[in-house]
């Protein structure tokens, strides 16, 4: 089955907001074995979005749009679809039920926008929406569907979550479609390229996608088969002779973000960790606890933004500090070594780098970072050198250090 | 002057890649008076493309791709518009020792897939890309034009920026719109709409969009006029209007996170900041050390996850963590004033709350965080209630923490 996404909105014209939507849209769906052929976006005119839906309805099976649902002057997608599919819009009594009963517990007061949610396409099915105002809608006309969700993101997903997926599974059939994604970091495309060798023979009829970020590349593997299970083995079998090849470059498979890996490690073996960043300025510490229970192993962190601060907080010398400046590998050693004793946990980690855009010079370009790493066995530190933008250099240096502490757990290289 | 943006590629149909480029072109192309219309994305599929560059030139003056452009075997964009423009690929020696330059710099060994990449179609004109190996490309054919880039995003972003920019702003003319953008925070969507009042009055034609985020809503204002400087001035007077309304609540306008206006605030007057972290695990010192030359005002932050930490790096007294809850106000309040004694700061801010999805009970459930602020003249701490996840507490908490900083130095409320 083959479905098209609409978004609708002028923000999403202006580039004020990235379109999210059409990416967790697509990714549900394909969960579900269904594939996205085609993906527009128009603003908030009705022309246009009539010129859409009917491109899209007349081309694929299933269209799922959103965006223009909401109360205000500007969201016009539900006269749009009343044109689309010659239908009226009439007062519905649950909804307004549901309505009232969503404003009271938020203290909020009836108004002419609320009687407007109220009334919805007389050929439209609802699908609840538990977090908003606005209902999902699902339309069916000669064996095809169209459903429209709320453009607010948190709404929009839980709408899919509940009702939307659970029907798109009910209607699925057929063939089945399995992605693998591994997640590398550490080494170029060009070099896993290169070792990865020949990808027909690795392949056999799959397709693989190199996707590079700045937080490393991501080898995606499609396999499409006339079962989940015989494409699933397939998929199983190309996984296995790509981590034979750069397996340790490998931190996770599908949507598993760094810290999560590492979460995972420290809590298995048990291990606590502190950190002490300088120029990441927090935003390691801010991924390590984006993980749910990471307060079992992360006992602290320090920002030591000032050289003040690094004696104070790590004990870093400040002769060392003089003879050797701020961005060394004797001071990424000694805030890692700092913050393991200070914390007393197992594992310190330190980061110490010039993001830019000033601060450079010739010895110590821009984008040069220190990552140290301490345990009860060893204190390091690695130079790297990431490009000149301040914010990518903060991403970068963060995966860097991440990745750091998950080669030594697991004693990699 | 109307467009059509068309990004190419199999990893945004599965949803594996959020589609960052279409906004950043939109905006690219709206602040030089070119409105999008469409944006379209395909597959990494011959036929599809083709399809979607017919449908797109038949509607628009200019269309612009991304994606596809690179070594890889998926690539195929290069042959797709050869078929479309009825041309061939012909080897392009300036583009070749530009390539053969570039991986040199790199240590990189010349492959097939760096001479497939010397190969341009004999209809386009090449841009220079100068982070990478694949040109942007222009054709021209009877007063339509369809550029193409790569779609590695700072690729793509360093092309538009030195050539395909300044290039439409050559082709420009004609009417002009201005779009001014007004970001609040601290403030429902709701009651923005009923402070604004009637909005015909306001606008007087000009249009406004509520554009709700986790950070706050912005609203975004449009006027379109004869000239730049008579559309400017309508949206300057609306402008004013909408500041005598909600102004408190406005801590930018543009393209400005709350940061930026923060780090501008702390150096006109000379003052400086730490911050004691909990709930938000280091994502208030992130976003504070986000911006450039925030090292004169930012001593440093610390993220206190243990009881132990805040007592220990704070001074916060362990009766006070007992009596009341490392979640509470008092203890807000104690990291606040720690860590402004301890860093010799003129301002601390603190955070401290249930991030979740555990940890919540019936007195305080997830998502309940206390933002802690002191100065010379006093100490407060402010209870919020979050929703219930993870990622979005954690960003909705930074922003308020942020918030609370802005509030007390320009003494609002």
């Amino acid at each position: 089955m083959d479905a098209e996404i609409i978004t609708i909105g002028d923000e999403l014209l202006i580039g004020q907001v990235i379109n999210t939507n059409q990416a967790y849209i697509a990714e549900q769906l394909n969960s579900v074995g269904i594939s996205i052929r085609r993906m527009t976006t128009v603003g908030d005119d009705l022309e246009t979005i009539l010129h859409a839906c009917e491109q899209a309805w007349n081309s694929h099976e299933i269209v799922i749009a959103t965006g223009g649902l909401g109360p205000t002057h500007d969201d016009i997608t539900k006269t749009a679809l009343c044109r689309f599919f010659a239908t009226d819009l009439v007062p519905n009594a649950s909804l307004r039920e549901r309505i009232e009963q969503f404003m009271r517990a938020r203290g909020m007061r009836w108004s002419a926008a609320s009687e407007e949610q109220t009334l919805v396409p007389r050929a439209a099915t609802l699908f609840l929406n538990p977090v908003g105002t606005a209902p999902g809608m699902l339309f069916r006309q000669a064996g095809r569907i169209l459903i429209v969700m709320p453009g607010v993101p948190y709404e929009m997903k839980e709408i899919m979550r509940q009702s939307v997926v659970p029907y798109l599974q009910g209607l699925r059939s057929g063939a089945a479609i399995v992605h693998r994604t591994l997640r590398t970091t550490g080494i170029a495309e060009s070099v896993l390229s290169a070792r990865l060798g020949n990808l027909d023979d690795l392949l056999r009829g799959a397709s693989l996608a190199f996707l590079p970020s700045p937080r490393g590349v991501r080898l995606r593997v499609t396999v499409i088969d006339t079962s989940t299970s015989s494409a699933g083995a397939r998929a199983d079998a190309i996984e296995q002779k790509i981590r034979e090849k750069v397996g340790t470059y490998v931190y996770a498979s599908g949507e598993v973000e760094l810290e999560e890996t590492i979460g995972a490690l420290l809590k298995e073996r048990r291990l606590t960790i502190a950190t002490a960043e300088s120029c990441t300025g927090g935003l390691v510490a801010d991924r390590i606890t984006n993980v749910s229970g990471s307060s079992s192993y992360f006992e602290r962190g320090v920002i030591t933004y000032s050289n003040h601060s690094k004696t104070e907080l790590l004990g870093v010398p400040e002769k060392l500090l003089q003879a050797c400046g701020a961005v060394s590998k004797e001071v990424a050693e000694a805030m890692a070594a700092g913050i393991r004793r200070m914390a007393g946990t197992d594992i310190g980690v330190s980061t110490t780098g010039i993001a830019g855009p000033t601060g450079g010079s010739q010895e110590k370009p821009v984008g040069t970072v220190w990552i140290g790493y301490a345990d009860a066995h060893s204190t390091v530190a690695v130079r790297f050198q990431f490009g000149d933008e301040r914010i990518r250099v903060k991403e970068r240096a963060s995966q860097a250090a991440l990745e750091m502490v998950r080669r030594k757990i697991l004693q990699l290289e």
